[in-house]
């Protein structure tokens, strides 16, 4: 009995250590991740490395089209710029994307009765074909997104200019749902007015503020016979407010449209890549990115220099830091998210040919605002690692960690690599679609904080992957 | 022992009811809560009452430093507009304000040697005397804030310009850390320069970004004699970084001053209220509020004609809902915070004189920016009931309720009433500063979608507190 007594009485105490010891490393970790998560904004907030580069990406280089001169600027520049942080690794991987030029700017106005016009702000969609030479003049039809032209006749819509004018709903909260709901207009409807019969389209731009920029974007005309094709182009939202007002007074109104864009192929560019690679486990790769083209019109700062210098700013943090990850780092400038996303294909498919070992990968493609937190695409049991993480951030306010979310980019990944870990970066979302796609997608609407924040919550949640790793 | 069974069986049975009709009624509110919250927000976004008042404000009125036309213009304003929203009680409260005037622009360069001279941003400190007019020319002395001052010897700095130079401290991740910390060498910096011997003080604009607008504000000299007053102006982030470099190349630069600002005693002005008396509890006050003047460089946009606009909206929103309040609602535009307080003092001091009962006051004076969540200055009982109402903000992203906080101009109340809640609006607060009290803080600097997300946080805050009610 006693000696019973001692063993339980040692089993106790073994535990008690053993548990004591557990906490102790427990305790003790938690605070060398505070520790090295504090200094990681502070290295952040005082240096200029990812602001100097988004300076010289949007304003030496500019818009960033892919195909176009400045794109491969943008290779040429963000791959020389890593080259200096002395990484183990940098790269240029080829891929081909498609190239669109917009031409001349574009020209448009209503007309109320002859010779009576108003100029709008117009812009063509990216993928667009052009009008005749002349232009396109033509009755409007004006619909709320494709469900109000699905309640059309092909009789209703037939010669005429679609006008697809259902406004991002202001009532959600996070404006990239809103830009869900609304997006399919643009997207889709050219396609779907094509069928129906119409001459053009016209979309309100995807902005919740009232101004006077139009805004581009992506329009698909899917497996529609090329010569059914029609041109589409995107007027502002103070425009699309005084068209739909002029069409109640007077149904009769006439839409001129004129846009000389065109689709010229494919050719090649480039996947910018930097490495560090891992020191314990350097087959396991994390990738974080953003994307180097842009649209043409402003210079492609929110959209997506920011996500790009970020994601470089990273392994620029964890040099200038000494940190030397345990798992091989990548950060990759990708190339056509905006109409193609080749760049993200070919990342992949390369990926998969080499046999790599991919676990995680981060993207930031929402705008260089005060970061919010982020979306996280992953496995229960990955989710309660990742959730517990979310403390750590509270000091920076940036601790929103919801299920959900990724890239664009990243998102080839992840049917060949069904259990690593996809995550964005979620900024305040609130002013991003007032820049996106249209002309005002400036430098100066960049904040240099809170692009720097954006950067340290990015460099600390990989910090966290690469030495927790991910749950398989 | 039957009848006792059933006895007991009863009293589960009642416990059981209770209970459940208990948790019963508190779901049922926290779903109305969450409703009416929902409303709020939805009505508050698709309302432009706060955006348009604001666009006024500044567009129309511009800047509106106390005792300036403009701030009557806007005293007058602001009472109209609530006069058509048809409240229960308007009202002008008098108030005798300092006049403090800037005069014709300032001017001011330095000279590295004779003739070779550098302009620079510069504007004279509210509350600053004149130099003589021909201006003053001496050498500089730079220190870091006021403990650089002190250790100095009066020998040091006699005869010299003081150029106080502490940047804001970019580590700070809330910016008005750092703005406490290095403000210190603007409000008391030429008062303690001025007893060393300093002929005039130049200040480092309290901006966290470089640029070229200086910041004025507030100095103090405070129980100075007034014939040891000394000049005190502030120059721009850039000007500072430029003037420390030539310093250190030669310490003999010398700088020169010219500003003709002026204090021209008290004058009449007045504090706006617009109430709705609560039906239940009238006596019971929960004011909103925010200043209604601002400094005169830009147009007080920021600081703090979103605050007002947002206290305004407050009531506009009720309104537009149709809530009747159980409690008294008041949104009050104070007078003179940036030089003076004494709107908030005399609202505090009336307060008193009627023996009132104010219960709960929210101040928005940190910006028009997304509203991250509150800061409350509140009893340990009172702050559960708080905390607990954090969640319903979760949805929209303004769930940081964190103790300690309140306002300027509330500010007076508190030692008039220990028990009562105080509270401020805490937006994103990156941008702040670089807007604060300089040219550029401009309307065209707002989001409309931030500001009514501020308006629709506070109105809900308010709901809360008009339902349940303050802990004694």
């Amino acid at each position: 009995m006693k000696r019973h007594i001692v063993t339980q009485l040692r089993s106790v105490l073994i535990i008690g250590i053993a548990s004591a010891a557990f906490y102790y490393a427990q305790a003790q970790s938690v605070e060398q991740d505070q520790r090295m998560i504090e200094r990681i904004f502070v290295q952040s907030l005082s240096d200029d490395s990812a602001y100097d580069w988004l300076r010289y990406l949007t304003q030496n280089i500019g818009g960033r089209l892919s195909g176009s001169v400045q794109a491969e600027q943008a290779v040429a520049y963000t791959y020389e710029q890593l080259k200096s942080l002395k990484l183990d690794r940098v790269e240029k991987q080829p891929v081909m994307v498609p190239k669109w030029v917009r031409g001349p700017k574009e020209y448009a106005y209503f007309e109320t009765e002859p010779g009576k016009t108003t100029n709008v702000p117009v812009c063509a969609l990216g993928g667009s074909i052009a009008t005749p030479g002349l232009g396109i003049k033509a009755e409007v039809i004006e619909v709320k997104g494709l469900s109000g032209l699905a309640e059309l006749s092909d009789e209703q819509v037939k010669g005429k200019i679609v006008f697809f004018n259902e406004p991002m709903d202001p009532k959600l909260i996070e404006t990239f749902s809103a830009y869900g709901k609304a997006g399919s207009q643009r997207t889709s409807g050219p396609a779907a007015a094509a069928r129906k019969g119409a001459v053009a389209v016209i979309v309100r731009s995807l902005n919740l503020a009232l101004d006077d920029y139009p805004h581009t974007g992506v329009t698909q005309y899917g497996d529609l016979p090329k010569k059914q094709w029609i041109p589409a182009a995107a007027i502002s939202t103070n425009a699309a407010e005084l068209l739909s007002s002029v069409l109640q007074l007077n149904p009769k109104t006439k839409f001129y449209l004129k846009q000389a864009s065109e689709n010229r192929g494919e050719v090649l560019s480039h996947n910018v890549i930097g490495e560090i690679k891992g020191s314990e486990f350097p087959d396991e790769i994390i990738t974080i990115g953003g994307h180097l083209d842009s649209w043409d019109l402003g210079s492609g700062a929110h959209d997506d220099g920011a996500g790009c210098v970020q994601s470089m700013g990273v392994l620029a943090l964890f040099q200038q830091l000494g940190y030397q990850p345990k798992r091989t780092i990548r950060a990759v400038m990708f190339m056509n998210e905006e109409n193609g996303l080749k760049g993200g294909m070919e990342y992949a498919a390369q990926a998969v040919k080499k046999g790599e070992k991919h676990v995680m990968a981060l993207e930031s493609d929402a705008g260089g605002f005060t970061p919010r937190g982020f979306g996280f695409t992953a496995q229960d049991t990955q989710w309660a690692q990742i959730k517990s993480w979310s403390s750590l951030f509270e000091p920076y306010l940036i601790d929103s960690f919801k299920r959900g979310g990724g890239g664009a980019d990243i998102g080839p990944l992840a049917p060949h690599y069904p259990k690593m870990v996809l995550a964005g970066l979620k900024p305040d979302s609130q002013r991003y679609f007032i820049h996106h796609h249209a002309a005002n997608d400036t430098f100066e609407h960049i904040n240099k904080r809170e692009l720097d924040l954006g950067t340290a919550a990015m460099a600390s949640l990989i910090y966290l992957f690469d030495q927790y790793g991910v749950q398989p």
